[in-house]
């Protein structure tokens, strides 16, 4: 047992692992299109999480790697299919699977990596792989509930913080949980650190999507991965927004409210409007008080695991690491 | 053990199980259409083999129920997914699901039936619950494969028969097979003769879906379910138009092509014209051949389990029954 690897490691060991599962398979109008997004790049943030959680609760990480595979096959999937609903035609800076076939193709290949994904668990023993794909669909459920609850609070003017929390969990943070809980499982943890170190991933991945919220406005465009104020311009109830409406006076609310209607062609002047919203109701203080409580309640999971403290050390490096990113 | 339930048992017990799993979940735009797709009705056609299969080979029917409805939710996936990508307006005489709602609803929904089905088989122990977890993904896998193969045969002149064979038996007689095998794995049978109930429903499945592409163009249209001529006013390449291709003198070849080059408004005389060449060439005669074999094929198979003569007549029957409907 070694826990000195690092982040570096994990990802070439995973990157290694999935190139060797990628075939060129018949029919290839089916598989073709997996492969592409598959071999797209990306961060690989949850299958590192799985292997380094395997590796820090005194197990193999290699042993972790085909958990790590269906996580990532399963969040792909629903890349391919979330592109598709949301009519995107760029991913990762390459066209989308639709894009570049079409919607159909989109629909089955999608399918297909979702059913690939369980597929990836049949090399683990029949107790661990109930546990793992139990756990799997009731992550991968709770995944589609958050896009749809996404997709309802695009048409709904009455979503409240609670709700819009709720959804990014749901959406986001349940597969960054899922995927340390099951690197915990396959190193054979107790089930209450099992269930502790879902709590900390849970509510990492919660701070960090609305890190990401707080980047998509205030991100330095030099750094940052995507178009910044591109949830301003697309209109998107952030908690920024959520928040700034609940604070803001009631003339700043109606300026809001009236900004948000709109998709001026030169987005430029709405950007710095909305900006400047966001900062006086004193929503970007909230949201990066919201941002520390999440994080440290993630910390404080890490009290009920009885791991070795530098192992404890390692897992809020890179949660920390994690809140201090720009990009 | 009981062995004397009628197919209108189980069903009437399947119905009853589904119902009591139709719940009212939010978030409502996500499970309404779920809800709805399965109360539209059906044959059930699977989940009652599933519950047969169970009860001929000595095990409780009852304890077959969820995986009779892990594949009849899957079943029903399989027809949502599969109706966006035909565009299809109705199903079983109702508005679909992508009509009804909409495409982003029809492929959100059908992935969440897609993973509820994965739950179902949850109730089983794990050694169970991995056997059927895994003969379900790989199932689900030709199934897709079967679809994206029906996909391509639209945009190719060069299908040949047995890729034809192999279509129909990844996108409609695996599933049949695998309802089967579920039920004898449920009710403890030895691997072997779970491998021959599979070839019994995979062979009865392939006469099956052959069954019905004659019908199609055959049918008594007061009984068929469709309307009658459906494939050939779409211009399917189905095993009648394949096996005329192989067989009529070339004037009523190039005469298929041509009319399977067209889609008049008024499809009558096509239609005939299409049915007569179908008679004159031999391929009727050679699709009833093939029916046949397919049927002795799934009957050989019970020679290899080891049941009594009396359950083994029962399926025969019921596999006669079906070569015998004309709906």
């Amino acid at each position: 047992m070694t826990n000195s690897n690092t982040i570096e490691q994990y990802g070439a060991a995973f990157i290694s692992h999935l190139e060797s599962k990628i075939k060129a398979k018949e029919p290839k109008n089916l598989y073709e299109p997996i492969n592409y997004i598959l071999g797209l790049g990306g961060k690989r943030l949850r299958p590192i999480l799985t292997l380094m959680t395997a590796d820090l609760f005194g197990g193999n990480f290699k042993d972790a790697q085909d958990a790590a595979m269906a996580i990532e096959v399963f969040h792909n999937f629903s890349l391919v299919h979330d592109d598709i609903m949301d009519d995107a035609p760029l991913r990762r800076g390459k066209e989308t699977v639709h894009e570049k076939w079409d919607v159909n193709t989109g629909i089955l290949s999608g399918d297909a990596m979702l059913i690939n994904s369980y597929q990836f668990f049949e090399s683990y023993s029949p107790e661990v792989f109930k546990k793992l794909t139990s756990l799997f669909s009731k992550t991968a459920i709770e995944v589609c509930e958050g896009q749809q609850y996404d997709v309802d609070f695009e048409s709904r003017d009455d979503v409240t913080i609670p709700e819009y929390l709720k959804m990014i969990e749901y959406k986001t943070a349940v597969l960054v949980a899922a995927a340390m809980k099951m690197g915990a499982i396959i190193a054979d943890a107790p089930e209450e650190e099992t269930s502790a170190i879902y709590e900390f991933g849970k509510n990492l991945g919660i701070a960090f999507q609305l890190q990401d919220d707080y980047l998509d406005a205030f991100g330095d465009p030099e750094t940052f991965g995507k178009q910044v104020g591109g949830d301003i311009i697309e209109n998107k109830k952030t908690f920024l927004f959520l928040k700034s409406l609940e604070y803001a006076e009631k003339e700043q609310r109606e300026g809001l409210l009236h900004l948000y209607s709109l998709k001026p062609g030169d987005s430029k002047t709405k950007v710095e409007t909305v900006k400047s919203i966001f900062i006086e109701s004193g929503a970007v203080e909230e949201a990066k008080k919201e941002i520390n409580q999440y994080t440290q309640k993630a910390f404080n999971a890490l009290c009920d695991i009885n791991i070795p403290e530098k192992n404890k050390h390692i897992l809020k490096e890179f949660g920390e690491n994690l809140m201090k990113r720009t990009v």
